[in-house]
């Protein structure tokens, strides 16, 4: 199986949906608002502009794993989870101080120069922007949650699908919270970690969209705790292996500059584990490294080496392996019909796949 | 009747709620991850150390008002709009830089003192005290959706709700992205500025509560239509009355320094009618005074004065006058039960009542 064409043949289905969607609200805006007009369209273009679609594809292949029969339903209400990727994106380029989305302006990238063009005098563009970014995001949130509730599937089924996305926002926030306390840390344990993992990549990204569609397939609690078996360990290797790719990996493949993980001095598992094997004169050369910005090739090398003589690279990989095996394994208990459970082993291997 | 009084019992009934649920949630979250354990806390104590419960208590008599009977579940689930306000509150302490909520120390405030003590080497503390106010803000969001989920009306009710309830939010987001607007433009129109007071406080305070609970009680869209005639004026007046005394009103009765709206160059309705009357010379004052952080008891006299010679005081009066008129006489074609009605009079009174 194909599983990038699978997953292109999706997107064929669900991009056109985003755009009506869009469409829709920036129209119904229009008779409202400007400035949510224009915000809008911003948020559309980032959207329509890149994304693999992969939390409502995994939406979509659990719904009919699991029996749903209701194709065309699934499908536009699947777009709630971008809608709802999307506004953590918009808050997450605020926290990162990211000024492109797929190669767009961020929000609030975007209103700190509004902000400097529409000021009578000198003004604080940049928490103007920020501002922006917060409330714009707050409104493709309450805009997500509501495509759930306008979806034609049985209103007891929809209530328990949106108790799962509220606590998936909750649960990412947690994640998000922890990431930000690293960051600002700079340090901390293979334990946090991985646990930061579980929540801001393995259950956000791919369980949470695994249990939607589930959900409103008709699933029971019990199978959800099965495909929680597979989407736990599985997305945890996901994040462990891009992980080695951000640091080992070539620009073309992962599509972003080489060593910005270095760059951007991120408490990688790699990163953990090699500082707590390293040697007194390893630990200040990465310490030194980390976090540095102008760092040079040569230098990228030298943080390399350490990870390979600290063995921190084997361990992630021997990590992600097990992990990768373990959710295999468990897939197969769940009991998704054949095509979906093809489709999500060839989705694991792919999402996993060793490109170095 | 003593409506302080019937709010003070509604309080008395309320408040228990929602320390029950907070202590649920910090217990929970004790069990993950002790970051969401210290947060919920410092959430609690902001929200518990004051407010009025104005929302949650529209939302409780516009249920009874339409003939509702579930005193109990509707006084829990009373709490979500309460917790949507927090959320809300969370985001827009940080757009507007304010350090203390109920006289206790804002979350994004609070954790930018975090951040210098945890923080390895200098970082910027400011940006990690805000992106944890971002993120904590969208985890009191989506628990306060999921206390609308889990209360025990029925699913079709609670799925319309919860459609208002995501609107109410996504309409305050706009007439907040509009108050950023305005604030960082130092200019509106009267028009802008009246759509925002719409937005902001009267759609989100007065008539969304309102509805939230009609729709509980089972109301009919004509009914929440006539709700609405009632609300928006109201709301408006409401929004006035407070600039008034913003400008002209005591420390003691306001519970803010006098002058602050004129210090933090806020375009209140008075401001914009003024411009708009106002000679060259008056004209310069005021865009002298306004946004001046040491401004001084005889200019503020000054600034007041200008206000009253430009008729910008009588202006708004009369318009918020009439609009309570508009207001109480809708409430009368509501129909809602007499205890509701005479209590939402009272509360209307109240709300917009001239303490000058």
């Amino acid at each position: 199986m194909d599983i990038k064409e699978e997953l292109k043949k999706f997107q064929d289905k669900v991009n056109p949906e985003l755009k009506v969607f869009f469409d829709k609200n920036i129209k119904d805006s229009k008779e409202n608002n400007f400035i949510t007009t224009e915000a809008l369209k911003q948020v559309k273009k980032i959207t329509l502009s890149g994304g693999k679609r992969l939390r409502p594809a995994l939406m979509y292949w659990s719904y009919l794993g699991v029996g749903g029969q209701n194709r065309k339903e699934i499908i536009k209400t699947s777009i709630s989870i971008e809608l709802i990727h999307m506004f953590l994106l918009i808050h997450d380029d605020i926290i990162d101080n990211d000024s492109k989305r797929h190669g767009v302006e961020t929000i609030h990238s975007r209103y700190n120069k509004i902000g400097k063009i529409i000021a009578k005098e000198k003004r604080d563009s940049v928490h103007f922007g920020n501002s922006m970014g917060i409330v714009v995001g707050d409104i493709v949130c309450a805009l997500g949650n509501q495509v759930l509730f306008k979806s034609k599937f049985n209103a007891e089924l929809v209530i328990k699908a949106l108790d799962q996305l509220q606590s998936i926002i909750a649960r990412v926030a947690v994640g998000e919270a922890q990431d930000v306390f690293i960051e600002h840390k700079r340090m901390a344990s293979e334990k946090e970690v991985l646990d930061m993992y579980k929540n801001k990549t393995a259950k956000y990204t791919i369980e949470g969209p695994l249990h939607l569609g589930a959900i409103l397939g008709g699933a029971s609690d019990k199978l959800l705790n099965k495909i929680s078996e597979f989407a736990v360990p599985v997305g945890i290797a996901f994040q462990i292996q891009d992980d080695i790719l951000g640091i080992f990996g070539n620009e073309k493949k992962i599509g972003k500059p080489v060593g910005s993980d270095i760059r951007e001095g991120k408490q990688t598992i790699l990163v953990v584990r090699a500082l707590k094997n390293a040697s007194k004169k390893q630990k200040e050369v990465l310490n030194r490294l980390l976090g540095k910005k102008d760092i040079s090739e040569v230098e990228i090398e030298e943080f390399r080496k350490i990870i390979r003589e600290t063995e921190a690279l084997d361990y992630s990989n021997i990590l992600a392996q097990k992990l990768i095996k373990e959710g295999k394994e468990a897939l197969h208990n769940i009991g998704f019909n054949k095509e979906s459970e093809k489709t999500l082993l060839a989705l694991a291997d792919y999402m996993t796949q060793r490109e170095i």
